[in-house]
């Protein structure tokens, strides 16, 4: 069976907003996420979707990547995906506004979306 | 001809939110959803969907399963069913909101879907 | 030439609403409807959708076949066909909301949707 | 309850062939048919989809659409109707080749497509 | 080259609203306009979309298809085209509320959609 | 758990071919299948798609509705699901050539489909 | 009412395959084609798809293009059309082989598909 | 490797708003826009999407279209690109509202869309 | 960086062909298939379809996934992975027919699909 | 204006077939090709799709990107693309069978599909 690593190792890499006057929106999608089920060891695959407004940084995209891939033999839930990636991408890119969404293949004919927002107080 | 148990057997089980202190949204399509028809006996077919912003409790998509299962051999309506499902999820999450959409095929080339929404008094 | 009946001869029945004290929505789509054009006698083709808030009666559906049915060999225009299918449900109902939309198909390279909508006053 | 006419009034009318000389295809889809159910009463729809390589005469649109709206108020089973229409074309066109599907609409859960082929002996 | 003639020949024609103490929504698909580039005497093809809530005259079908057909030879840009035909539509039928679209085919790989829209003033 | 009935309790009713000198296909497509894994108790679900060219007899669709609902409950794989109905079908129709299409929902990330065919010795 | 051109006036140019050596295919679409109906002087509209093998010469597309813009004014039945290009860019071309095929917008509820074939001979 | 070259070279031309004294929309989709990654020189693949309300002037499509087709060499990133062609736009037409869209295609199995909006000061 | 594992530890498992007197296909897609580049350490998403004609033995669904999991880890190209999974599956079922395709997902830009067929010898 | 190369400079790699004893087919799709045409210097877009069966040599990936970015400057027609592409990929695989499809984009609202085979002589 597989081993779970407890924590991500891949770091958020950051590049400065080209705009930073300019409330604008990106929206990135990663339709090739897998982890892994806590409870069967069974592998989990779904979409990643991310939409932000930048403040100071965006996100640098192939460290994202690697950051996403750190999930692969990692198990965790499909409630606790969506929100970790909401709290660790809003830790390192500090956006004015975030939605994570987190969009599960079929499991038991069952399917699951989460959708986790933030938005920068005041 | 069937015969039809009037009550559920089956236990939905929940889980902690592990983000109580987020507003967040979990979305659960079931396309595999059949009961029967109470006047003809016929078995009828649709999609379950289902989308709630969970407060201190989460479903387990396991037991939701066993738990729609259970209407296989029952004689209900439509609009029964539907508001049903809302019910007796509320009752087990106490979710902040929920909506529960009954998307059922096509009877005597007619479609029917019935939509039912729940939000915690303020 | 057809002959056209000037009134439906079938009549709407309902039930009682499972859950009175609940607002909901009921959206029922009816792809098979067909009548006649009174210009030209030839038949016309679309699909019926009806979306409303049940207060105390619902409507059966097979009743609700019936009634578009009777459609079938009349003589009437596509702006006629909704509101009267409105009003005759408003009647038989006494719906909190309901929308009805006409859906009808291209004649003449041009196609029409009609939509009216009720609600109960206050 | 409606009565069934037992023949069809509407004659197909045909035009000569612009080249004779050449073997091609003329495919006509009428997805607006509609009949009723001997057995119910109660209509049926579907798409009639005719594909043929013309001898002297090619059928003149208008008369065929004459043609199949004689059906609407007719019994006859999706078997029969496939079959006829086959019938009545190729005795008023002689065709070199020609097949006839009906493709009817779902009735309890259940859709059929009937398909039915005639070519001219050598 | 093609002559473009300056002004429609065709008359819009209309009739009197069966429910004008209902606001209702009428929405017209003409999938099939064509009209002439002024610059290059090449034609455009395109879709116009009319949605309007009628006052006390609806358009009639058939006059509306010769209007739009009077456009076939005549050379005028997409804002142009848009715009008239909310401008005559509007004189012609003075409605409550009315929005045109027009959705124009590629040209030199780029796709253009113009919408405008009219409101009766108080 | 569920009980499985060992053998199917209804007749497939059939009629007679009403053109049986001619050589035609009836595809009658069933999406609403449903029966049991007998491993785990928990539903299947497929569409049923079933071509044939009658000979002396057609299969009449209300009894093989119900023939197909008597899968309801019954605990069987899907590779002899598909053989099954292939095998009663041609006890019961005769046909001059039949194939069954058994084309079942995702389980465990992974989708089936099983098709067998007959073909009446010459 | 418009007149009708008799003949077509642009010429179809053509240019010396640069592969003349090897059989290869080219296919072209023509969404945009339109004539006149010359029972009703009404316009139609398709789509015109041409598939070749070039032998010494290939067809230049903008010379296609006003060859078919041509087509625009003329009165033509939809037989005609298909069998009429074929023939034109055969003579222009004397391709090994050639498809087209006049695929036509729905008018009465009935839309129509003509394909003719050309083979060099020997 | 490629070069790229600091600026534009083309000149974005415009024409005076047919319908100044309406406030209405032109949406213009242009599927075929690449670029080149600074990082890696290796193209870059979009559509980019413009929607504004006119002031006093338009866009000129064939301008348009060089202007974008000046991107085709340059190394400029996604974030850059539309907030760039925005900035154009905006200084060549003072709309009154403008909305740029850049989708770009997948990267390293990530899709990244990049919205960024205008509107004049009150 | 992953360690790659040379061979997959999971075991085909088979089951007997409730019909070894009848030739019938089976087809089973597996669209969650994940192995990693061994050049580049980074995943490869794609979907594994498998059709054949089963002899005495057919492929048991749950060990087929438990076998298609093993290739998570292991770093191997798309040509290898199709012909490994057709030898292996030959060697566990000695079908009279399969074929194995790999569908995998855009890198760079470019996508592939590699199809391998096997038939067993006279 | 462009200048454009008259050679490819990129090297097309290959590597070594892993199963030359088996005839296999690969198929690789290119979505994000683009050109120059001659005539006008404005840029060509389409999609070079490859099928091939390799015998001792297989097309390494990335350098087949790098080859097809290569036309990104070069002024050449489609039926010249599509030719060439399949000449230089036969001299450097020698595959047994090869088709090359160029499948371009819209120009002047026509759209042009190139295809073209080889096999190794026997």
């Amino acid at each position: 069976m597989l081993e779970f690593s407890a924590v991500s190792s891949s770091t958020l890499e950051t590049f400065a907003n080209p705009r930073p006057e300019r409330d604008y929106e990106i929206v990135i999608s990663c339709p090739e996420f897998t982890s892994v089920c806590p409870n069967t060891g069974l592998p989990d695959f779904g979409e990643i979707r991310i939409a932000y407004t930048p403040d100071a940084r965006c996100v640098e995209l192939k460290s994202l990547k690697y950051y996403l891939n750190d999930f692969r033999n990692r198990g965790i839930f499909y409630e606790h995906v969506t929100n970790q990636i909401l709290d660790d991408l809003v830790a390192a890119l500090q956006p004015r506004r975030m939605t994570v969404v987190g969009d599960f293949s079929v499991r038991g004919g069952i399917k699951t979306v989460v959708t986790a927002e933030y938005s920068k107080a005041g």
